[in-house]
């Protein structure tokens, strides 16, 4: 399983994405899932994946061959963030209809979600989620996160606290509660987790990883948890 | 949809069931989904149902005329909650099974889930989770609840808080902000809850039913609501 979160606020973008991936409960491995593609000062793109691991592997390889060898339309070519989803979106269509239509005797799941984040120099920052089928619906003010992978357990807190407004600090401290329940509740989502935060304007991205005994995500979810048990007895 | 939750505590039984139904999202209607079958001061038995509603009605009702045709076995002979469990799994299995073969075009998922929890006298409290397949699982110590239905958004708050230890009104209150969590994350899931809190070799109970306006569940829900967000604020 996978979790995602992409947010689109006020002050920018913030994304996040756990790296376990699993083949039944004995075959589990960790790999990226986010992903991004930058020409600095210009336009940031970031890709988070879930689903079939061999389909979102494909879509990122594509997308990069397409810059490498210049293609007309590629990821740095594209004039806006709707025309990013769109090219996005039939990459993620062509992967997985090629190995369906090459195995149509298979009961293997090719399908994969992605969610894409970004900005282009001069236009607003953007985040759509792109189904399999290769269509996508975008962030509004009324909603402005979208969740790909295991997002129940998680998406409570993220419904009490995410609007427009929240700082990005606030955000990402909301989006790490957000992977901590999640991970307490389904074995298959698991550390490291990768995170984006993009300001506004700055054109510019880092993916930052934390690790598995990460000091401010312990003491966070070591907060929380009290926090939330304390909370429960002071109720009525 | 639906979202009950059965609990097996030190002091006694915890079960709750919301009331809405719906067959697509236009046609929704309130029906009870908790039912009690008891012979005060000799056993009570409490059951849950999630799923197909004919097939969960179909149950109580073929459960219901056992008693009252005095068949013999029926819920008032069986003679431990392991036997009430597998009669329970097996009118479960036939009541699916008769539609599914009399309709073997039709896509219609006639399956329900089922929790099954009472106590006979001289004998422990049991809780078990029927699957549509007529087997089933008990709690235990280390997991003392059980949930059916829409059941992971709520779920991050029960792992938190409930152990065997948990005092009945201290358990009810952590059900009640479960049900809380999924109602804003699932609109088929809605007021009306039913519940029934029973206090181990009593004997006897009784199903209250929580209204949309209860003054109790509105106050704890804001004061969670309330109390999140602060706790929130004040974390690292």
């Amino acid at each position: 399983m996978t979790y995602c979160i992409g947010m689109v606020l006020n002050e920018g973008l913030i994304m996040a994405a756990d790296t376990r991936t699993n083949a039944g409960i004995d075959h589990i491995a960790t790999f990226p899932k986010l992903f991004t593609f930058e020409n600095i000062g210009e336009r940031v793109i970031i890709i988070a994946t879930s689903g079939n691991l061999a389909t979102s592997q494909r879509v990122i390889s594509v997308l990069k061959q397409q810059i490498d060898r210049a293609e007309p339309l590629n990821l740095h070519s594209c004039d806006s963030m709707f025309q990013v989803a769109e090219l996005v979106g039939e990459v993620l269509l062509n992967s997985e209809s090629h190995y369906r239509v090459t195995n149509p005797m298979s009961a293997v799941d090719f399908t994969s979600n992605l969610l894409v984040g970004g900005q282009i120099k001069g236009q607003k920052a953007e985040m759509y989620h792109i189904y399999p089928e290769g269509n996508f619906i975008r962030t509004c003010t009324d909603t402005p996160f979208f969740q790909i992978g295991e997002s129940k357990y998680g998406k409570p807190i993220l419904d009490r606290i995410i609007t427009t407004e929240t700082p990005l600090n606030q955000a990402m401290k909301c989006a790490l509660i957000s992977f901590d329940s999640t991970m307490h509740s389904n074995l298959s989502v698991g550390m490291p987790i990768d995170i984006v935060i993009y300001r506004l304007d700055s054109l510019e991205v880092k993916i930052e990883r934390l690790e598995q005994d990460d000091r401010y995500f312990t003491r966070l979810a070591k907060a929380w948890g009290g926090g939330i048990r304390q909370l429960f007895d002071q109720l009525p």
